[in-house]
C-alpha cells in the first residue's frame, strides 16, 4: 500500500464511536458502461443502491423514504410527504466510487496524472476531469438518495486532500467522521487533486479506500466490480479459477488459501486495463492487501448479484461454499483448520 | 455581520500572495429563474461567465480554451485540441453563488435551517437540499469552464465548514487559498451544513462572502443581482431611487452619500423576499456593510449589464455618473470632496 503521511488531526479520528461498519468501493467498471463515454450503467447502479439499503436496513418492512427531491432530465418533481417517514437504517457505511467512463478520457488526454499545472492543457484537463467525476458523484448520491440512503457527496479535492508524488500527503477525515456521526453516508470518489511535488495528479478511489480503512478501521471492506473476484489468470480465459481466499502476511506477501494450489496455474497473472490511468486489478489487490494487513477483511465480488448482497451484509467471513467472490485477509486471521 | 469564530489555521491565511483581486457573488435571482423550480437562467449565466472572463483577461485577443469536456444532455462531446491553447487570465477571483430556485424548496419544506437531524424529514431535506444546490454548482462550474475560466467547485459542506447557531463556527480557507495559488477559480455556494448547536442549518452564500472577505481581504467584492442595486424603497415602486453610494461607520451604521438625502424618502425600506430561507436584501446589506467596514469596496449591480462588467473589472470605485449600481464602503474611505 502507498506510504501515507498522516497529519495529527487525522490520527485523532482513528477510533470513532460507534465503529464504522463498512467501506464500499463501487468500481467504475460496475456502475458505468466502460466503453461508452460518460454513461452510467443505470440498472447496475440501481441494484447496487437497493442492496446497500438492504444491507443497512434494521427493519426490512420500512417503506423507502426517497431523498432526491430534484427534477430529473425534464421530469416534473414528485415528492410524497403524505406519510410520516421512517428511517430504520444503520447508516454507518462509507461509499467510494471509481470513475469508469467518467474522467478517464479528460485525465489521460491532458496528462493530469503526470502533473504540471503551468501547461494550459493540464490545467484545462484538471478542470474537465473534475467536472466529469463530480457529475458522476452527483448521480450516485442521487441514486442512493432515491433508495432512501441519506448520502452526501464529499469530493476529495473540495475536502482539501492533497498528494505528494501521487501518495496521500494530507487527508483530513474529521468531517467524514462528523458526517457519519450525524447519520449520513459519505460518498467519495477518485478525483483530480493538488500534489506538493508535481502540482497535480489523479487520486484513485482505491488509494482513498486504503487511507480511510487505515484511519477509520471499518469492520470490513467490500470492492464491487464487474467480475466475481480475483482469478489466477484473466477471467475471460475459460480455465481461469476464482481465488476464494487469499492470505496476506505482515510484509504484504500474499498466498492463496482457497482453492488449494494443486488446481492452479503456478504464476498468477494480473491484468491491468489499458484505459485505466490509475491502475487496474493490480492496484486493487495491492490496496486490498494493505487493508487486510490491518486485520480488516476485504471482500471482492461482482456488483448487483446475490454474492454482493451477502458481502455488503458482512456475512461471508467464513467464505461459504455457495458464495462467489474473493476474501483477502491477514494471514493471522485465517482459521488454521479450514 | 455575523460573529465569526475562526480557527488559528484559517487566520494564518489572512494575507495570501498575490492578493486576492475580487470575490463575486452570483445572486440566485440573477442566475436562476426564481419562480421556476430548478431552472437556470441560461442567458444570464452565460453573460455573467463571459463578463467574468473578460474581467480576468490579460490579453483580450486570446481565443477561449473551453474546459468543459463532458457531454451535455445527450450531445456528443466535441473537444478541439488542434490549437496550442493559451490562458491569458488573471484568475485571482473567487465566485460564490446563491441558490435561487435550487435548494430553497427542499430546505424550507423540511425545515433544514431550523435544525434537528433526528427527524427523518429534516435528514431527508438535508440530503435533498445538497443534491439540488450541488447540481446548480456543477452547472455554474461548467458554464465558467466553457468560457475558459479554470473553475473548481468547492462545496462548503464537503470542505468541512460548520456553524454554531447559524454563524460560521469553523471554515478552513487553506484549501481555497491553495486552489487560488494553483491558478483555479474556486466556486462556492450556499449549502446545508452541520451546526454545533442545532445539528444542521443552511449557510447562505452572503454569509460565506462575509467570512471569505474577512479572511482573504480582496481588493473589492461584487454582488450581482437582478436589480440595479439598493433602492430607497422596493424597486417596483416607480418613485424608487437608486442609492449610488452608502457609507458604513465603524459601528456598522450606514448613511447615504449619493444621491443627497433631499431626494429621498426618509426611512429606507428594505424588502425581504418571502421564499428566501436565508434572508433577502436585508442580509445582503448587512453582509455588505460588514465587508465595507473592513475597508473593502462592495459593488452591488445587475448581472449581465454594462454596469456589471465595469464592476467586475473594478472600475467603479469613483462611482461614475453613467454607472448604475450601489457602492457600499467604509465612511473612512469616502472622498470628502465628492
Amino acid at each position: 500500500m502507498a506510504e501515507h503521511e498522516s497529519s495529527n488531526q487525522t490520527l485523532e479520528m482513528e477510533k470513532p464511536k460507534p465503529p464504522l461498519r463498512c467501506i464500499v468501493k463501487l468500481g467504475g467498471a460496475a456502475i458505468t458502461c466502460k466503453n461508452k463515454l460518460e454513461t452510467i450503467n443505470e440498472e447496475n447502479l440501481s441494484l447496487v443502491c437497493q442492496q446497500l439499503r438492504e444491507a443497512m436496513a434494521t427493519n426490512s418492512a420500512s417503506k423507502v423514504f426517497g431523498m432526491d427531491w430534484s427534477r430529473r432530465a425534464g421530469d416534473p418533481m414528485v415528492v410524497d410527504f403524505d406519510e410520516d417517514p421512517a428511517m430504520d437504517l444503520d447508516t454507518n457505511f462509507i461509499v467510494v466510487h471509481g470513475a469508469g467512463s467518467f474522467g478517464h478520457f479528460q485525465a489521460s488526454r491532458s496528462g493530469v496524472h503526470k502533473g504540471g499545472l503551468q501547461r494550459p492543457l493540464v490545467k484545462a484537463g484538471f478542470v474537465a476531469t473534475r467536472i466529469s467525476v463530480t457529475s458522476l458523484n452527483l448521480e450516485i448520491v442521487r441514486a442512493l438518495a432515491r433508495e432512501g440512503v441519506p448520502s452526501v457527496g464529499l469530493s476529495p479535492f473540495a475536502s482539501g486532500w492533497t498528494t505528494s508524488r501521487r501518495n496521500i500527503a494530507s487527508a483530513d477525515v474529521s468531517h467524514i467522521d462528523k458526517a457519519l456521526h450525524a447519520g449520513f453516508v459519505p460518498v467519495l470518489h477518485g478525483d483530480a487533486v493538488l500534489d506538493n511535488l508535481q502540482e497535480c495528479t489523479i487520486l484513485s478511489g482505491d488509494v482513498i479506500i486504503g487511507h480511510l480503512a487505515q484511519l477509520l478501521l471499518p469492520e470490513y471492506v467490500v470492492f464491487l466490480t464487474d467480475v466475481l473476484g480475483v482469478y489466477d489468470r484473466p477471467p475471460i480465459d475459460p480455465n481461469a479459477v476464482l481465488l476464494k481466499e487469499i492470505a496476506v502476511d505482515e510484509d504484504g506477501n500474499w498466498s492463496i488459501v482457497k482453492p488449494t494450489v494443486g488446481h492452479l496455474k503456478k504464476e498468477v497473472e494480473i491484468t491491468v486495463a489499458a484505459h485505466d490511468t490509475t491502475g487496474g486489478m493490480e492496484t486493487k489487490i495491492a490496496e486490498a492487501a494493505g487493508i487486510a494487513k490491518l486485520g480488516i477483511d476485504v471482500y471482492i465480488t461482482k456488483a448487483g448479484t446475490i454474492h454482493s448482497l451477502r458481502a455488503l451484509k458482512g456475512e461471508v467471513g467464513n467464505v461459504p461454499d455457495d458464495w462467489l467472490g474473493t476474501v483477502i485477509r491477514s494471514s493471522k486471521q485465517v482459521h488454521p483448520l479450514r
